[in-house]
């Protein structure tokens, strides 16, 4: 599995994402699920990816090629002049990929689960964020919930629930987002470390605040510990029921 | 779906379930998934259940029958003289109601879908707490991870891995176990109030420590609160990554 939020507060884009993949517990190995296209001053794309990582890259590697092999006759993550159309070419590329390898996949039993987190900013509009799913449509995110997980997701939504919200500084929400990853670690083994994170602010165009997240990281160490620490404090202040 | 949660530890046994039953988000119920068997002074057997509902109740019934038209013949849930063997009565009933449904369930792609939270004290013997799958086999709980869960368990399990200890007095398990419903209860709108708690004293052979939490129960409402509160606080107090 894999496990990726993405946020979209009044300051701008924050996204992170695990770097585990498995096929069985056997077999786990680190590929980075955090996917970048900048044109400095003008775009950032963003795309997290969750599911079978041959389809996922098949995605991402279709994506890139497109923009390679760049003509007037097609648009590429790097022309498209809205958020709206690039998640529309995510969406095709997850068709394209899903007609070449599809059939195949349904043979051998395997099954064609992908999904993704796109966002970023295009100049002349503001950040947007949209979940794509593995049929090639997408939703965008709304402001009543501001955030959007894909992959193993239930550990750290409590957290989420409770703390999010949109006028969060984007450090804050850094803080935020691992906790919400630590939660997700300590319960579950398929999603590991290191974390990527990327916190993108609004009309910055850049894509300059990167950060890859290790084990041994000191503050996610501090983070951590200290998070249990006053959980466990918060639970012994908390009164007992009666019984 | 459902959530149940067994504790062991210590001084008892603590077990909490909701009550939620579902066949689509427009079609809920709520149905006692706490079922307790009691021989005061001599044992207190407890049973949650998850899954189809249909399944779940006959396996209950089946046990119940067993019990009404006991003869020397057969060993019941009131006449066995280990949990051990509680525990393999339960798994006897599950195989007979898929000898019974099974083949029709699976004909209509209803899948025979049930697991059991089994635990209690007969005479003789120390609390024992077990986990019955839907092949009717089972395992028992050890000292490193005291607690089972069944359902819709991942939104509830990062407090209950962070904070559970053996040593717990049997209300502040209590509080604890609420907290991990509060948590799933905010994220999941198939597992819903009232919550069904018994808490179990070692050696005391009585049930006599019941309690069913309303929706509006000034205790849980408080704690649900207070909950939120501080961890928003605790959430504030961490140093924010330099980013």
């Amino acid at each position: 599995m894999t496990y990726c939020v993405g946020l979209k507060l009044d300051r701008g884009l924050v996204f992170a994402a695990d770097t585990r993949t498995n096929a069985g517990v056997d077999n786990i190995a680190t590929f980075k699920k955090l996917h970048l296209w900048e044109d400095p001053g003008e775009r950032v794309i963003v795309l997290l990816s969750a599911g079978n990582l041959a389809v996922t890259q098949a995605v991402v590697s279709l994506l890139t090629e497109h923009i390679n092999s760049a003509s007037e006759d097609h648009q590429t993550l790097m022309t498209v002049n809205t958020m709206f159309q690039a998640a529309r070419l995510v969406g095709s590329a997850v068709r394209e990929v899903k007609t070449i390898d599809g059939e195949a996949l349904a043979a051998s039993a395997d099954s064609f689960m992908v999904t993704f987190i796109l966002g970023g900013q295009i100049k002349g509009e503001p950040p947007r964020l949209f979940q794509i799913y593995a049929a090639g449509n997408f939703i965008e995110v709304s402001d009543d919930t501001p955030f959007l997980q894909i992959g193993e997701h239930k550990y750290g939504k409590p957290i989420l629930d409770r703390v999010t919200r949109t006028d969060m500084r984007l450090s804050e929400a850094a803080k935020l987002v691992l906790l919400s990853f630590d939660s997700t670690l300590r319960s579950n083994l398929s999603v590991g470390m290191p974390i990527d994170l990327l916190l993108y602010r609004t009309d910055s165009f850049s894509a300059d605040r990167q950060w890859r997240v290790e084990q041994d990281d000191p503050y996610f160490q501090k983070l951590s510990a200290a998070w249990s620490e006053k959980l466990r404090a918060a639970f012994a202040d908390i009164q007992e029921p009666d019984l």
